[in-house]
């Protein structure tokens, strides 16, 4: 089926169907069910997808992301169950007033509408973001990537199946028909049915859907964070969160790209983290930290601070201060996470207001920014824009609001 | 100064100023001052406009929105005033919740950052938008009308002049320099400075923003608004209700377009509307109306139910019950205002939460969408989009929210 129809079928569906909480619920309680009864047939079309893949020269690395082994697929139903008992975000009434006049108006939590979500290799994400939207009351197309076309088929029919037992329209959860650029292209243009689209990948499908879509985007995930040690700062403490922030999992966005460092701190504390980093984790330095640590480091480059490396990669500079640390964020950073670790309660405040960011953290690392880590119980992403939704998105991003306005005959004098 | 520049001067300055409550309100307040102060200049200003337009042929009624008459430029100044006196936006904690390791989340509300607004004729504008934008503590790039040049360049001079008194960068309130088309197209495509861009103006204008825009835009102003007038509808109410949606003030976006009768309602009620409403309002209507009223009038396309006309004139069709008219309303209306007149509640609630549309009415006329009606002290426009704001925005709607997070040390196991 083309694009535009079935954004079309998606979008009548949603309107057809109000859904109640607990119907939402048990769709996605039964898909769990089936998820684990059809684990079978998954492994199958997950080989496939790994076979066809590993022909075409993919990565094992790639490869593994690809792989849903049987714990994956266990996780999968659990996490299913996990947003299923999630508390509804509909209906809520976000605030109420009656005018002078008599109407009482309420703004009431509503969904989005049809909401359009385009990812890369993982299949997981199949569940996971579809969950989590349709549980919001939304109406998904999913347009997953090529390398999972058969893996992602078999979940969303399984998603069908939970519906259709419920009696509900299976167009509530689609994959796009289209695997082509252009497929993709058109979901971007489908602003007549689609109300929200959400990219969830690397820097260049984030790139392509931001130049290129008419229907609203919330960006996600682009992360070059930054980790600021003030002079007064506790240096075992700075270690540890600098450690944590660039070496427990560096390919995450919330991971650490940038360490800046006040100059009066940097002569006790470069030795330091080079001593602590420096065997596993390639470091690119400014020329005052140069003059303390060596020419043995690579200069870093305008280029590399305005890179996320995801990578065993940190980018170190030296500062004059809380105000050129605020500066060199907010020039360079991607408005994801940044962190400064200071004694001094003044300038963390100065720091946490100026820097232009979803999470600003004093004396704790940027790892924290994830919805399970905030408590929201599933996560679609972490949002870098300031438009609808900021940092970890959980249910609560995956709504709108409507005003509900009772009179009994007023009109406008 | 070519478009980047000016975003990124305008970016910049809002980044190095955190202007607390205090000193937004004392701008605004100075600006209102200076409008006063400055009318003649002004006057002279919107005059050099009105006579280049006229002689370009403008009409007499757009040169009416264009004139900056005695009272109008009062009434800017009195605007201005009355904008800085609305409570403060930021700073606001939304929620705060500490996670079982220590770590204090707060999520506070601060301003969105650099704003673009892209508009046409009228100049006040300049001064409705700029100070509800600036009031929020976001800095603003306007791009107003061509014919409005002199008009809005005296204003934004006065806006920048009242932040030189306090001190402060005047590229926080700038007009776009470039008047060309290509000009607003490099705002629309400015994303690296530019968070947020608002059309308010025509459909074109809207379109042309939603298909070339890669910046986060809000949808404005579109309304192809209805009206159902249920079987159990008290005739006289909802005669009130429709004369006031359509006849009050028909160019306005939450003015009726097409009403939707029961047809049980319609023989008893179509000869009321036709006698109430035929000398002075064009009716093109359905076949069962036809087949009530007689053939005289013009026979309703898809197009008119498509279009919302801003004119005296009505699109009548008879429905077989609330579904055809939810049905009718969701797949022409823009989501912008809709009404019921009923006296079944079960039925008004059915039509309520499945019309998907900003505002939704129960026995009261759609003319009440509005940011003054609501009490919101100012309005940027009405969304007609889901994401971030909907209906009438005030300044909750210019508004994003961050988070701060206080620690110890908290790393991630």
């Amino acid at each position: 089926m083309n694009v535009t129809e079935q954004a079309r079928l998606g979008k009548e569906a949603w309107q057809h169907a109000i859904l109640d909480g607990a119907t939402r619920k048990a769709v996605l309680e039964t898909a769990a069910e089936l998820i684990t009864e059809r684990e079978a047939e998954i492994d199958r079309a997950n080989r496939e997808d790994i076979t066809r893949s590993a022909a075409e020269g993919m990565s094992l690395a790639m490869q593994d992301r690809l792989r849903l082994s049987s714990s994956r697929i266990a996780d999968m139903a659990e996490g299913l169950r996990e947003v299923a008992a999630l508390p509804d975000p509909l209906g809520q009434i976000q605030k109420a007033w009656t005018l002078p006049n008599g109407l009482e108006i309420k703004r009431v939590s509503v969904p989005l509408g049809l909401v359009g979500i385009i990812y890369e290799s993982r299949p997981n994400v199949t569940i996971e973001a579809g969950s989590l939207i349709f549980k919001a009351g939304n109406a998904v197309i999913l347009r997953g990537g090529s390398a999972a076309r058969r893996s992602n088929e078999i979940l969303v029919e399984i998603m069908q199946e939970a519906l259709r037992r419920y009696g509900l329209d299976a167009a509530l959860i689609q994959l796009l028909d289209d695997p082509t650029r252009e497929g993709s292209l058109a979901l971007m243009r489908c602003h007549e049915y689609v109300d929200v689209l959400i990219p969830r990948g690397g820097k260049q499908l984030i790139a392509q859907v931001v130049e290129d879509a008419s229907v609203p985007v919330i960006r996600t995930g682009e992360g070059n964070c930054h980790l600021y040690v003030d002079e007064t700062a506790d240096p075992q403490m700075a270690l540890a969160i600098l450690l944590n922030g660039k070496m427990q999992r560096p390919s995450v966005c919330n991971a650490l790209e940038t360490f800046l460092v006040h100059k009066k701190e940097a002569g006790s504390f470069l030795p330091m983290v080079a001593e602590a980093m420096g065997g596993k984790c390639e470091l690119r330095i400014c020329a005052e930290a140069s003059a303390i640590l060596g020419s043995a480091y690579p200069r870093a480059t305008e280029e590399d601070y305005a890179t996320e490396y995801n990578d065993y990669i940190l980018t170190i500079k030296v500062v004059a201060g809380v105000d050129e640390a605020i500066e060199h964020i907010n020039r360079y950073g991607t408005g994801h996470s940044e962190a400064i670790v200071t004694e001094d309660l003044g300038r963390a405040e100065r720091f946490l207001n100026a820097v232009d960011a979803a999470a600003v953290y004093l004396n704790a690392s940027t790892r924290f920014t994830d919805g399970a880590q905030f408590g929201f119980g599933g996560e679609l992403g972490i949002s870098t824009q300031k438009l609808h939704a900021r940092g970890p998105m959980g249910l609560e991003a995956l709504v709108s609001y409507k005003y509900k306005i009772y009179g009994d005959g007023q009109i406008r004098a």
